[in-house]
């Protein structure tokens, strides 16, 4: 059944809504797809929830074209499967979370780990039931801080999620190429160009993972690119670190020295007094020959506040988010702490350090005020990887305006455990060898997971195996953003006139615009219409009878289905217009060859 | 794609599940349909998934084919619009409520008025731009009390609600007998019987309304039909009451008397009573000609107990269900309020009323108990419609031991109101004039409201008429229970062995069972599966290798697909069987025919 402008619930924009940041949603908006119902929160209307099915079709399509079935969890989910994996703690502020008549507690689930692996150990008990990918195409809820972008980082949205069973580690690496094969297609399909890169595992706990990501300016993530291929999300980037030295060649290194550094409490005034007291042969010193010690604050469930200190190169600043990724493994605590720097009053409580001069050496009283065991802050001291045994370093020696000059890592001074907690910088060299890391922005559209047996173990889903033994099911995780597929794809496919979309998610294949006047055109486009659709296509009819062709064109321009046909003054001649959204290109066609033209059109594209 | 038994995610049982009541809920879960995730909240497995989307798609197309526009709307919704129209505080527990993380309060949507409202007042200013009938499907959230039998009462189901927004009462009968008919053509496409019934409007305001009550057993609703076609829901009949008496008809009545009546609290003993001290000519008294003045206490937003006082003939039980739905308004409050019956802490309040003598007459002092402006008690007094002016009674006398005879309604005493309250009896008079009322049961599936201009009013909805003049949109609203249809079609097709689908619904359109042993039996399964699907029929292939030929009938029984083919030891002959599933029926066919045979079968229903 044809789309009627005439009665299309419809009203297009001319201007730009005040609350949009990003083109997509903009033109979402101004064109009629997306209204927002509340912050991060919208409605579909008729022309976007076309697209959006469109696009589930093709999710929808390649998941069973992989051997994925399809199910449906509820949102609305009791707490106890999350208490069992410790979820619901860790989950923080950011779930919606409620209570029933009964006062029993529930949440809005941002992801269903819990549900499917329960779900599976109800109906499963052999590995000849194994492998089973599921999944879902269904409605998810985050209580983010800032929802922002539109469609692109919601509070209320859909997701293509999918779980995968297997008896063992091979069967996880199958299913982990199926997805990763299948996610590809899905996004070329998509007209979606995505980078996948190494990414880190996060509150889903498992291995190995990797981040789809869509290459964007306005993209949240940050990721990096080598010469050589290598690809990695900025917080999975690995560092190169120079190799350790042996215990011998670490003994041979001149002894470290402390001296008195008066007013040097930065990085670059320590570099000049370095360069004054001790000046070196091969070089002066630059702030990468300095150690800083930087304390901060781990903010761990019930809003325990716990200081902590990493070490990093002078010319490097703290990533929190880099650390927050592994620091609560290194902490020995449960889940994702956020990590900011140590307030005033935190710092009080840890009178052994000496602010502006904080070292991993000795103190006055000759003993070590971080590192080991028996160290005078008792504080928990990482080191970047940059740090590693043999590297030499000037650094502060725990005492008002004196550092300590040549302390070796691994000899002078040890460390609790190795963290990746540097910003990573364009230029930075590649863990993969082949030379400078670039860093480039991009949407998340998609993240697979090696689980592994976190999941399975917490909720005790065991399978027999071959020999009869009970066996922990091994899981992955796969992730599809469905919602921020329709904006991710409006924010690449656009120019300043509008929408411009890939036929294979267009709400319609082709847009019929009267642009004569009289009965008899509008008669014909009826009439063409009519053909249109027996030859299989979808069709758009501006059939407004007050409306002006300058304002139906701008209209066509701002919905962006590929191709118009213009019923205009040439329809006496027996000739209309064939009209190219994305080039823009107009040619003439009979109205005998009408139909052909545009099949010919739609059959071009392959992912029509 | 065929789905296939031998990786299908499935498990039949042979054992009810424990918390089922119902035959649909028994059997969807033991084949395989739906699993319980929380009380009243289910998981849809990979064939429930196909018959909600078959059902989703039935009702899909009749909702375009009346110029439905389809949209979308978030479950998540804000306070705001909810406050406006009073409904925040009407649904009292009923909602799912929650904070977001900045305190701000949102809901789980159970219906759509006030958000649809909004966004047609966004979108549309004209008379032109009407009508517009929008729907959607879509995930909604009532917090029951006592959420039950498996889909019929959940907290989390998929309802269709559509909505229609018309300049005037014409344009809204027009939309309404549109969505009626629409009903009726997907209930009868679904298999589901269903009666139309006259209902009340409820907590959505309005004036007309319809259920659509499919009859069964378990239903939650009794509704009555007569000899002559009137059909309600008890909550909205109509009693048939004597005609009111003339002024000088009702006092030329005799004069009211007080009696003593001792020991007479029971209407059984103030019958014994009356016939002992006043035997009446034509025939014995009879709980009839008593009146019952019971006190009940309407529990108000905020928790306060409001009492009150319903008169109803002796004969007749007040029914609170009806009382809720019409006192709010004669109470002159707000919303629907809880109605219960008068603990004693709450009777202690109101000293006037002597427990067991109570009545609308006067008191010892002279002065009305209840009913005058200026009555002892203070308290609302309603009456049943059958207390017409007239009407003569024997009931209380407001002190110990003492009732009156020949009390006369509207000459001795007068009511604040007059309320349907009394039980709908099997045999009543039907308001049609046509005969005696009998009583049923149904499931609601369908409810159609005229709601008019209260929402178009509490939301300021309002366009340009043809004279240029802003008048209030003018609304309907109609609901369809799209997974309580999966259970309500369970429930009326299904036998002692499982589920029977109709064909328009069923997860496939046939069964191919492999019942004979060997490779060459599976081969031809799978081949003949390959040629079903070409003729555009979808398959459920059992091609379970180590199950017996009786369990796979047994799951074919269970899981109801409408036709089985079955491959038994026949096919060295050429022989296949056709079985159906509802008639348990079977033929021989030809491998030959077997195709064409399918076909027959599957377009003989004129659903498929």
């Amino acid at each position: 059944m044809a789309l009627r402008m005439s009665t299309l619930f419809l009203r297009t924009l001319r201007d730009d809504p005040a609350e949009a940041e990003v083109a997509s949603h903009r033109l979402l908006v101004r064109a009629g797809y997306i209204r927002r119902a509340a912050p991060g929160i919208y409605t579909w209307l008729p022309l976007g929830l076309k697209v959006l099915s469109r696009v589930e079709r093709i999710v929808r399509e390649e998941m069973d074209a992989i051997g994925g079935q399809e199910v449906h969890f509820p949102a609305l989910l009791p707490r106890e499967p999350y208490e069992a994996t410790g979820r619901w703690d860790e989950y923080g502020d950011g779930v919606f979370r409620l209570k029933d008549r009964k006062e029993a507690d529930y949440l809005l689930a941002p992801t269903h780990e819990e549900m499917f692996t329960l779900l599976v150990k109800e109906h499963y008990s052999s590995y000849k039931d194994l492998p089973v990918y599921l999944y879902q195409i269904q409605t998810k809820y985050r209580d983010e801080a800032r929802p922002r972008a539109g469609l692109l980082r919601g509070r209320e949205f859909v997701m293509k999620d999918s779980y995968s069973f297997t008896v063992d580690d091979q069967g996880l690496q199958e299913a982990y190429d199926a997805h990763r094969a299948a996610y590809l297609r899905i996004f070329e399909r998509l007209g979606l160009e995505v980078v996948p890169v190494q990414a880190t595992a996060g509150a889903m706990g498992g291995s190995r993972s990797e981040e789809f990501l869509h290459p964007s300016p306005i993209g949240e993530d940050t990721y990096v690119e080598s010469p050589g291929g290598y690809r990695a999300n900025v917080e999975a980037v690995t560092s190169v670190a120079p190799d350790p030295l042996s215990e011998e060649a670490m003994a041979a290194l001149p002894a470290a020295e402390v001296k008195d550094t008066p007013v040097s409490t930065t990085i670059a005034a320590l570099v000049d007094v370095a360069n004054d007291l001790a000046p070196r042969e091969d070089g002066p010193w630059t702030a990468a020959d300095t150690l800083k010690c930087v304390v901060l604050t781990a903010v761990l469930d019930g809003d325990e506040r716990r200081q902590f200190v990493v070490a990093v190169p002078g010319d490097r600043d703290v990533d929190l988010k880099r650390l927050e990724a592994s620091v609560g493994e290194a902490l020995g605590v449960h889940g994702e702490p956020t990590v900011e720097a140590a307030t005033e009053a935190d710092l009080k409580r840890h009178p052994s350090l000496v602010k502006g001069y904080i070292g991993p050496g000795e103190g006055p009283d000759g003993r070590k005020v971080l590192g080991a065991e028996d160290s005078v802050s008792g504080l928990t001291f990482l080191v970047d990887p940059r740090i590693a045994a043999g590297t030499t370093w000037i650094t502060g020696a725990n005492a008002d305006q004196k550092h300590v000059f040549g302390l070796v890592a691994g000899r002078d001074f040890t460390w609790d455990g190795v963290v990746e907690s540097t910003v990573v910088r364009e230029g930075d060299a590649s863990p993969d060898g082949t030379g400078a890391l670039t860093t480039r922005r991009g949407i998340e559209m998609g993240h697979i997971f090696q689980l592994g047996r976190k999941y399975a173990e917490a909720l005790d889903l065991k399978v027999l195996d071959q020999n009869g033994k009970q066996v922990v099911v091994t899981m992955g995780s796969y992730g599809i953003g469905v919602t921020r597929s329709v904006a991710a794809i409006a924010e690449t496919h656009h120019d300043e006139k509008g929408l411009v979309w890939p036929r294979a998610v267009a709400p319609a294949d082709v847009h019929v615009v009267v642009a004569a006047k009289g009965a008899d055109a509008f008669a014909y486009a009826e009439q063409l219409t009519a053909r249109l659709e027996e030859a299989g296509h979808t069709v758009l009819l501006d059939d407004r009878t007050k409306v002006s062709p300058g304002v139906k064109f701008k209209d066509f321009e701002l919905i962006g289905i590929p191709t118009a046909v213009v019923v205009g003054r040439g329809l006496t001649e027996g000739l209309l217009e064939l009209k190219d959204r994305a080039t823009g290109e107009t040619r003439e066609v009979s109205v005998d060859e009408v139909v052909a033209a545009v099949s010919a059109v739609v059959a071009a594209d392959p992912e029509a």
